[in-house]
């Protein structure tokens, strides 16, 4: 690596510094959470569809006009389609959009609904008389949330590429994290929502952001304090009881299905990657989720994180800076899917609280 | 998963929590620095070879009766051997030793020297005629400290066999970790010592242990704080200024080449493990290097961790639970790698020092 490179990866990381003090300084979120939205990288917009019924819903990261794809999946209770295709030996060099999903496998087929509504716009992959849009895309289970029959389908994910837009997507319990939960190793009674959340930072002409949707067995913890903030609640559902001691007091969790669980999200940059830097990008920010969900990458989880190059801002970067940054604005991300989440109250089932319903 | 499992899972947390509480009071090392070692696993030896002369070294982790091996390889520049038959679809099922080494990919020679102590005393792959002993290996990049013409070599690999034994191995600046330094991003005239660290956890009749050599490019956390314990210091070398602080103040660091750094590590259990488990273990083990080093699995890093079933417990435990512990006696590893590191003094170069030297 040359002297210049390491200069954009100091100023990547001087930003980012800047960016943690800022935020301390602010008061209402724990030290060092990112500012900033995903939709701040050129190239990116991003929508949402949110069924209010259950809820559940997806979320729509668009890049119609093409951006170089990686994946990363370290969950062991994947749901995905068109994840092959980004593998760096393959093909398909860009993607036109990547779709996330609540409603576990039935969720894949919004991915269908951004095809349409992709190929009705006329972007795609050009392969002989037709334009094939290339939309990978994950679910994650949160069908324990309301009815199992309502799930996002083709219809929800075109009208969330209709919704799709440059402006800060919204946070919490919508889109793809509308009915998200944590901390369900004891159960949905005692769970607490999950969420989408998003961060980014810009520095030295590159933008890094992230879009995680928060659906983990484990507990979200703050990592510049090791606290709980949300996760398996005590018995009388009033405290977050930090799964290690529960367990040491005795507790022992009721059964529970594989495939229960799931954290998704996609990282993006403005600068021009190649396939094999997008899918490290993808990787280093699975650090990000173990650093802020703890279990995360269990056999309940399907965990998988996208990256996405956009290449507007003209400059390589560096890949370690990069991945270093996709890290902590995927950090952030997660600790601000579940500090923007609202309860989830229906007439079956207790409510499940929010971060913010608890106080400590 | 059926309740029984989740017992298992339970019994296992639990114990982990004492652990936790009990070292919390003990004073000097970090709250949640978990005790025991690898060794503590029926079944696992440790041996180690220390090259005073530079320092370099190798370690031996022997299951010469054989037990169920997994790997998996974060980092983006790895020196391995023997890594590919350990994926689930490969023949192989047991492992007879793993090796850590120092010395970049020519410490790889060392391996030979643990494959012929154990084809000397009859264990290995029964093929035919021959009884082949199966040793994957990992090594790390110390060759920035001393003469680079000294590394480990089959001699060493045999010495280290030799040495093995189900006591606690030493910690800190020996074996692997001889010649391990972390927090190079600015060069090594600022870095701090690294070296190798264990841990384990016992409970429900289960023991998970590990290994780890801590030879970062990053920090090294400890993320009950979020405090740095050893690397990259201040221009004066008197601190550590923690990378992403000194980054705003405008600092930049020299060039580096890739390929200086890796972690590598082993973990080991006595429970029943299939391949495809010990391979999920290894990856859950990654969030445990997540939690404690940043950055990490760079592409400056080779970082790979290994998973061994030795199954002596007849249990077939959780593979949930015992990656959860794996994560955590693997992140206490790495704190206690650094924890006991010892400084390298040279006539040519600064001396390095180690966390015991630096006050806050």
């Amino acid at each position: 690596m040359d002297r210049r490179g390491f200069m954009n990866a100091g100023a990547v990381l001087a930003a980012l510094g800047a960016m943690n003090e800022s935020l301390a300084q602010a008061g209402d979120r724990p030290a060092g959470v990112l500012g900033g939205a995903i939709t701040d990288v050129p190239g990116v917009k991003v929508g949402h569809f949110t069924d209010t019924r259950r809820p559940t819903g997806c979320t729509v990261i668009l890049t119609e006009e093409g951006a170089t794809g990686g994946v990363d999946v370290r969950g062991a209770a994947p749901g995905t389609r068109e994840t092959d295709l980004l593998a760096p030996t393959n093909l398909v060099e860009q993607v036109h959009a990547v779709l996330l999903s609540g409603g576990s496998a039935f969720g894949l087929d919004a991915a269908g609904g951004v095809v349409r509504w992709l190929e009705e716009r006329g972007f795609g992959f050009p392969a002989g008389p037709a334009r094939v849009p290339i939309v990978p895309a994950a679910i994650l289970f949160d069908l324990g949330v309301g009815d199992t029959k309502i799930r996002p389908d083709a219809s929800a994910g075109f009208q969330a590429c209709e919704a799709a837009s440059t402006s800060a997507p919204a946070e919490g319990s919508v889109g793809a994290g509308a009915g998200a939960t944590v901390g369900k190793l004891f159960g949905m009674a005692r769970a607490m929502k999950g969420g989408i959340g998003t961060a980014a930072v810009k520095v030295g002409g590159i933008t890094v952001g992230a879009i995680v949707a928060v659906n983990a067995v484990g507990d979200v913890i703050d990592p510049s304090s090791g606290r709980v903030l949300a996760g398996t609640r005590t018995a009388d559902g009033k405290q977050r009881m930090g799964l290690t001691r529960a367990l040491l007091r005795g507790e022992v969790p009721p059964s529970m299905q594989a495939g229960m669980a799931t954290t998704i999200g996609v990282i993006a940059t403005d600068a021009v990657l190649t396939k094999a830097q997008a899918q490290k990008i993808a990787q280093m920010g699975h650090d990000g989720l173990a650093r802020t969900i703890d279990p995360v990458h269990t056999m309940y989880d399907g965990d998988t994180l996208f990256a996405l190059g956009t290449g507007k801002s003209r400059l390589t970067g560096n890949v370690n800076a990069i991945g270093t940054v996709a890290a902590a604005v995927t950090a952030s991300a997660v600790l601000r899917a579940v500090l923007n989440a609202t309860a989830w109250t229906s007439s079956a089932l207790p409510t499940v609280p929010s971060a913010r319903d608890l106080r400590d």
